[in-house]
């Protein structure tokens, strides 16, 4: 969506689901990318898509030394379900004076050993995915939602009550029931940027608003058809 | 954060890294969960978690018919590296009449399948956070984004380019010279909802704005320190 400014390079260490899906949205984006596994089958599997793709063991001290992956921008380690692999890697990486380490961790603990080993960044996708799916579960409105802070949300909500249908922003008087802001009406896809109080919502229309969350909340339970 | 309207009941197939993940956010949420996994060390870990949680087969048909599946609100597939199993068992919920079955799919074949065999929501969390991360990586002052549609996008910029600095909003015209919208500005994790003409910017202030995505990243190239 949003072009980098300028061309970097990444090393992606283990080709699993995690790691493969990086190295293709870095390619997607044009950044040089080498890729690196121990399994031969998912190397070739990125010979084609990526800058370089090398079999080699993470743990392996004199081959990363090679592949001067000191010299990297940023290195991804992805390695999962071998934690001792993983901080291996890491450590290494780190050693061998890669600036930027992205690792994923598989849980709590193993997260902490990465953060004491001096991984710059972790990352834990199926737990924060995880989180929100169930939230997307539990309120099947919210479409699309970002917290701003504590407080703040941000939200675009589907509108199904019978009672807002047909009705204008001024006559269900949404500004001063409920304090917050709305940004946005999506009708049919269609995105109007200036609602105006005149504006009548339809079915299915999704209001993108912001405001505390606990009013956000308050809107969002008043919308949906309950 | 916000709260269902109501409990229901959920079933976990699959305790790996995400299905453990889902059954930990449901029961934070207060919903019923029933956690099945094939391994009891995992099935163990579950048991003073969630309502209940069984060691079975989820490829086994009478099994699945004794917990009576089919009457689950939602039940969650979240076996990965089995493919076989995914399907076998997406097959039989659903026959069993379950009616909302979110499968955790591997790629894009086994999505397809998935789909073909009556997954009502397919997941690859993997791949989404994936590109979540990588488009963070990129653009490391979009702090959070929300893409409303193909044309519109909401994002939450970090400002630290001196030539914003100290100006205000009329100043810099900011509404003007990218027609976007400024929904809120935070400074220090105080978010200001109703941003004037006449607020001033202030090193690393968030600014949330919403408006057609070329226009969001013409403004946030600019914010930036390049
Ligand atoms: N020492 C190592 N050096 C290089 N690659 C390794 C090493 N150990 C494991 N890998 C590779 O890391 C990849 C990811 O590991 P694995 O699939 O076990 O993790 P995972 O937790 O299932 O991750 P994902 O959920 O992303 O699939 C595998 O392709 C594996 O071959
Ligand atoms: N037939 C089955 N019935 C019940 N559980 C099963 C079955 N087959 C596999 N499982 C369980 O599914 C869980 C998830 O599988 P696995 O860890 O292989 O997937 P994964 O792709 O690595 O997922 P994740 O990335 O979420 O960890 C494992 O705990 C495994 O024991
Ligand atoms: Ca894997
Ligand atoms: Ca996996
Ligand atoms: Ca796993
Ligand atoms: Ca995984």
């Amino acid at each position: 969506m949003v072009k980098p400014k300028q061309r970097e390079n990444y090393a992606v260490i283990g080709l699993g689901q995690f790691g493969s899906a990086i190295c293709q949205s870095l390619v997607e984006a044009k950044q040089e990318v080498l890729a690196i596994d121990l399994d031969e089958e998912k190397v070739n599997d990125f010979t084609n898509i990526v800058t370089r793709a090398v079999i080699a063991d993470a743990q392996d001290e004199d081959t990363l030394k090679e592949l001067e992956i000191g010299s990297f921008d940023h290195v991804f380690i992805s390695i999962g379900q071998n934690i001792q692999a993983s901080i291996m890697a890491t450590l290494l990486v780190k050693e061998l004076g890669a600036k930027d380490v992205i690792c994923k961790a598989e849980n709590e603990s193993h997260a902490r050993v990465l953060e004491k080993i001096g991984a710059d960044q972790i990352v834990r996708p199926e737990r924060d995915m995880a989180r929100r799916i169930v939230f997307h579960q539990l309120q099947p409105n919210i479409v699309n939602y970002l917290i701003l802070n504590d407080q703040v949300t941000m939200a675009e909500i589907k509108v199904d009550n019978p009672a807002f249908i047909g009705h204008s922003l001024a006559e269900l008087s949404v500004r001063n029931k409920y304090h917050i802001n709305i940004i946005a009406i999506t009708t049919d896809g269609k995105v109007n940027l200036s609602p105006k109080a005149t504006d009548t919502l339809q079915l299915n229309d999704l209001i993108s608003v912001v405001g505390n969350t606990v009013d956000v909340n308050r809107f969002n339970g008043d919308a949906q058809l309950s």
